[in-house]
């Protein structure tokens, strides 16, 4: 029996709670505790069609996979279908629309493009407004986003001249899968959000270019879609955010072993998640670009809880991150599961990299998620830096990589002579993709492979192998660098 | 007799000074060399009504404790007081107060404010301009008020992962009183000037939350009600400005004891007090805005002694405060009058540290009043770091406490891993209880505890006791980090 | 005989050159050579009246004393004279002046000047451009004049708490005259510029406030006015500019003693004068603000030696300063000319301030001239750091003392805690008589009283004697401290 | 026979392409793959007349030693140049060049030139936008480029005083060949971008001032015309870039040591070109500035190694510049060619000096090509420091000279206080000539002889031996210095 709008319409709170999406109507209402990005953010649109809301962030089968299938009520009347067709066609566009069509029109050609920061300057202009305050927040007061990037100023070469580099290889193994440059794609979900193929732009651009990506568990493309789009040859990494409920948590682990993603990375930076200020500020800031903003009233109901659920790109905390994780536990029961190498992402200090040696995983991502977690954590570079000075042995026991702030040739050469086997890329490829999709990730690609080999060239390396520690010096001085964007 | 506004006037002057207060006249003529904000402020009142003046600064009952019945002289005529009202019905409102009137209205509703930072913007725009110079000044260029939370920026974490967190508690205990959060309000005091409740506003809103408030000899609310308003398990501290006059000191102290106070904060950096020009350009300031300056007279009267005293907020050096204060004299004659522990707030070196555990003090607070005495006085944050390095025993004979600078969980977490037992916030709370009066208060201590809280967990601690110096790094470079409004 | 314009316009070049001045005529052909000033700027008003440039730099009997009787060629004829006035009365005020006029009637009343920086705002203000251009200026880029203040802000207190203070004594002895603070004044000459009775109101200021000042062997007012002005009790110092006359050299010197000078601080940063790029460019600036510029002329002479010669206000280098003093000869020269204590003022370096021990000088100025001469030397506060660190000995072989940069209470006590026997101020003195007169310099002292006392009590100092070592601490980091104004 | 336009215009493509310059019609299609500059810069002019593009870059015989006879094909018939002349002056003149020809009208007279940054300014408003873009970037984000500057900024003096320096002789010899400065022209070639005599503007300022040029293997005048135009004792020394011909190689440098040329200076630091993204962008800010831009077009061509070439001005790596030289085979074989004195130019760290060492060179100028090639190299002044600090032997074994950011007489002391036999200039002398031609150039020099002269004065420094590692000192600090424009 297909629903009427105003049927609907009477389950819009927490006691039953139903929403129509794509013209289907679901009862949520068991499922909004069980929500990674809380219940609040169904809640707003809690007897109404959610379907703008939803489709930007999530695989097109997330509703499917997590409702049973008495929750899936059916579908809307078409005299109601039809209604809701003709509302949206009346919707005026919003400013933040308009300008974006705009900014869409007016992009640079890719020829004019040198440099990732010029990818990104377009990607600020064109992406909305909300998926750009997601895309660039960080933690806070934003400190350890910048610092991030900031560290790798502080690293000046020791240029070698007179050695042959006519002939000069940046490709690397990782994980003893080739790579083409010592980089790879690190965290750079909820890619629908800047462009209708999401992730998918990535996978592509990297398969052309034989650059490994890792997708990320909340991939806004079902993961199978992502390794379908695979080529042969191509390697993909799986990043794991370990659910509290150990048969979900060990359904997608073994998921992904099936779908033929090469490692596990599991995160273990974002047990809870942080406050990212300037995307919970983002829905007012546009409220008030719109002129829609409400009249203040005093009294609102005002929960530091309810905070977090306000934008539905949070992994809220409801229990479904998994706070207790351990190296007594956590490993061991992983190491169960698969037989894929295990990479803990999101190693912050030395003792733990140390700690990770002697757990016997095979690599360490040193990250702090790009600045979105702890404010106040030690860049990753200068981790790195740590481990090289006072335990440059971790670097014989398992894989080191690093990300947070990387946007140049140099920035990469300088962690791997320091000791990194490779760096992840973030931001960067949401950028790309957004400002010019696929092509656009290819560009990008191409210009770290143009900066790497060039720099190489100039420091007298003819492969990764000479890319060693001797070549950098961490100055005890502040050049004048990089100004990171806000 | 009640007397005529014609006969008041004719005492104005340092000879014969009467004053009007709530329609009451009063003889302050001796009164004036013992007022603790000097005679120049009474002076320029003398003669008339003062009420507007008195009030917001001032526990109603001050004047009647202060002057013998002889010198309250009794009420004015009946038509002189509906002259009186008559004339503050006329008086056209300042530019200033309108302004204030209209901020209020634009606040923002709570739910929106995200961190201190907000609630500080918010108290800017609604407080009078007076009570924000007062308030928000420092001493002299307010380089110290600035290092202050400089000082934490240098401070970045070494955060440990797959540490079981998801039960985190940040509660601790002060001097054996439980505190729901290692923070306790500190020398928040004059508080009438930013809302009439004034001090109250903290008592009770940290009466909700299990939050420890020191409260100042000065306090503009009577201490006895604001012992009142406490929850009967809610635990207050005392923070004393010693008298020179021993009799007036061993009331104030007992009278504290017999309040039900817990301890004494024996405040020892304010002894005299400094130039905190924001806050003497203040009335200069808001002459220029509401039009009323005089033009400037050659040959004004000039004497340093004088420019103090401009300011009614300023305890001066009538010798009213204690400026010979000694540990040999001080301290014995402390605990020969009371039995509550005795805390030295304002502690800024190592070496005071190192005496005060000889002397046998169960605390100090390493302060340096909040930038607002000494200029160039080393952040207190900086001092906790130096005692961790150089004399960690100090840790283990007294608690030690820091303020000046706090503003985040983060900052809270630091002092407490380098060894605090405790961190006082003081502005924070006045900015608060401006902005929104008690709501204001639980909301910023909520916000703390999220932080705190959010923090603990991405750092792997799961309670107090695991925030240990390991966590911690003092880097070598300066993060680019918050800037500190002027 | 008295002359014509006429007659006199016909000698303006280097093969006779006369002036008039006051209405008299002088032919200054000879004199050319010797002019402390250089030859170029005498030129420029050759064969003409060089009234208005002559007066506000030199003492009045200058000119008397620099030619012989058969150069003084006697008066102007009545008419020309009367020609002359005629001429100054048409004259139409300049912008700058008229600038300067309005600006002295805005100045604030001096119970509205807080601090040392509000006086040099205002003499910013009412200075003409070029006598601001004058006193301003520091070398080059003026990166030495910001880095001697900037070295203040590094300098952070241990301050101590719970001593007796209500007594505090911030007088002491210099060369064994005492002083009411540790501080003098450091060559401020050419005060004329700045108000018509010149350096005469910094010895008055001085004398009721027992501050010793330091005289320049070129004041613009005589010396022995300036000793005249002095109370009874009054200490002077005579700051020597060494000519390479001996003869010259030895008669200025016995005239300070004789005039009851009491020490002679040699000047030894000033063999040769840098270029202060901002006093050279001041006359063009003023053109372009007057709209008088010329029209630009290719071709223009130029010489780097008439470069500093454009500027009147320059000691150049017509071999008039000695440029071969020697540590073997100068000294014993001095000694055998004078009893008077000798301080070497521009030392710069630990090296220099070791050897000066060795000569036997009773003091040493660690001075670089206020950042006008050497760029890039080290700032004074910092060499006198490096004495304290590594050399303390030479405190107790001679007297050291600092200029440069010192505008707070706090400095004084940060150079006197390094081990300073009292420190030296130049330009602030300039500003105050500028901006106020005689009364200026009377406030700006009790300025610094009120700034040395209040801060030597909060770091628990009751006389300068407890001002030690211990007290401060150069920090890592930069404090954002002071903006030296531009 | 003479060539049309018509069938000239016929042959525009990487198949067949002639261009036309000055008139005569050539075939360069061979030579495509042959220039330094790349073919795609070429290949926009192709079909067409190229003179505008050739003149301010090329020597005038450049193209007719690099064609063989049969591909001069001739000359424009008649009627085809009176029609190019004629389209010359039917074109409208620029915004550009009209804003060069206004600025060159209002330069100021070099009697109002103060410092090298003035004659910088200058050469910013009259060089045309293309030219300044080449002359002033850097690589990337001109770190490199900046910092060069500023670590001359971290060294200040302890100057010495009481030091006889009334002679003070900077001169100096260099390889044995007399300077009258420690200052050479480094690398400052192209220069008829700037003015139509080119480089003998350098050549001839420098015979009067007996200062020594560096001549480029690219000079944009022939060699032998610099040769010819030098004075007999004037000294020459020659920057070579090594071709991968051996052949051409050997040539270029037989031909440098027989028209006199008395060192080479081998350029190791330059063996690829990386990306000057100031540069590259020049082309598309004109086209802005002169609404001549072209809608954008998606899907416009994009290839990396396109980039390089858009510029005209790169010598680019179409293995033209040998990027296999190697201490083992190149040295020996440059000695096995020529008896003049081996320069290794762009050693950019401590081993690679101590190796020059032991590979018998006759000297290393420590450079980064002035920020233009490796972003992130170590400042050369910091690589000097090191040596100084680390392997001071270096400078008893090989001349050792510095580039980069050298812009006052203090720069120069400075580095030969740490141990350089003197220091490169390189844009200075562009800015120079392009602002003022041959008159500028002696102007700069005569700059820098009296900032040296007066500085070393000032350090009590009377001749070069004086200008010892005692005279500096790296400070902890950064001093508030020189702002690198932008």
């Amino acid at each position: 029996m297909p629903w009427s709008l105003e049927e609907v319409f009477k389950h819009r709170d927490a006691k039953s709670c139903w929403v129509i999406i794509k013209n289907e109507v679901y009862d949520v209402t068991e499922f909004l505790s069980k929500h990674p990005g809380g219940p609040s953010i169904i809640l707003k649109y809690g007897g109404r069609d959610a379907t703008s809301a939803y489709e930007p962030i999530h695989p097109a089968d997330a509703i499917q996979q997590n409702l049973s299938p008495s929750q899936r009520l059916g579908s809307l009347r078409e005299v109601d279908i039809r209604d809701l067709e003709a509302q949206g066609k009346r919707r005026e566009r919003t400013k933040d629309e308009m300008r974006v069509e705009q900014a869409m029109k007016q992009r640079p050609p890719l020829n004019r493009i040198l440099n990732l920061a010029d990818i990104e300057d377009v990607a600020r202009k064109v992406l909305p407004h909300s998926a750009l305050a997601f895309f660039s927040a960080g933690a806070e007061d934003e400190l350890t986003l910048r610092e991030n990037a900031r560290a790798f100023d502080r690293i000046l070469f020791h240029a070698r001249v007179m050695r042959p580099v006519s002939k000069c290889d940046p490709s690397t193994k990782i994980l003893g899968y080739h790579s083409s440059l010592p980089v790879f794609v690190s965290g750079a979900s909820t890619a629908k959000l800047g462009h209708p193929l999401g992730e998918l732009n990535i996978t592509r651009g990297c398969g052309t270019a034989n650059i490994i990506q890792m997708v990320c568990t909340y991939a806004s493309i079902p993961r199978g879609e992502i390794a379908a789009a695979a080529l042969p040859s191509q390697t993909l990494f799986f990043q794991l955010y370990k659910s509290t409920d150990i048969t979900v948590a060990t359904k997608v682990v073994q998921e992904a072993e099936r779908l033929g993603f090469k490692a596990i990375f599991l995160t273990v930076d974002a047990i809870v998640i942080t406050t990212r200020e300037r995307d919970v500020r983002s829905p007012w800031v546009l409220e008030a670009q719109e002129g829609t903003s409400q009249h203040y009233v005093e009294g609102d109901s005002d929960e530091a809880t309810n905070l977090l659920g306000t934008s539905s790109l949070h992994v809220n905390q409801n229990n479904i991150l998994d706070a207790d994780m351990s190296w007594q536990v956590t490993i061991p029961w992983l190491r169960s599961i698969t037989k894929l190498p295990i990479i803990l992402k999101g190693v912050q200090c030395l003792e733990d990299a140390v700690l990770a040696t002697q757990m016997g995983v095979e690599g360490i991502l040193l990250s702090n998620h790009g600045g979105r977690q702890l404010e106040y954590s030690l860049p990753p570079l200068e981790v790195l830096y740590r481990i090289r000075q006072q335990k440059p042995d971790v670097f014989d026991k398992l894989e080191v990589y690093v990300d947070g702030g990387i946007r140049r040739g140099t920035d990469v050469i300088k962690a791997i002579c320091l000791g990194a086997k490779a760096v992840g890329l973030g931001r960067p490829f949401l950028y790309a993709l957004s400002a010019y999709g696929e092509v656009g990730v290819s560009k990008m690609i191409s210009i770290l492979e143009r900066e790497i080999v060039t720099s190489m060239r100039l420091l007298g390396a003819g492969n990764i192998n000479d890319l060693t520690p001797e070549l950098v010096e961490r100055v005890d001085w502040e050049p004048v660098g990089r100004q990171y964007k806000l």
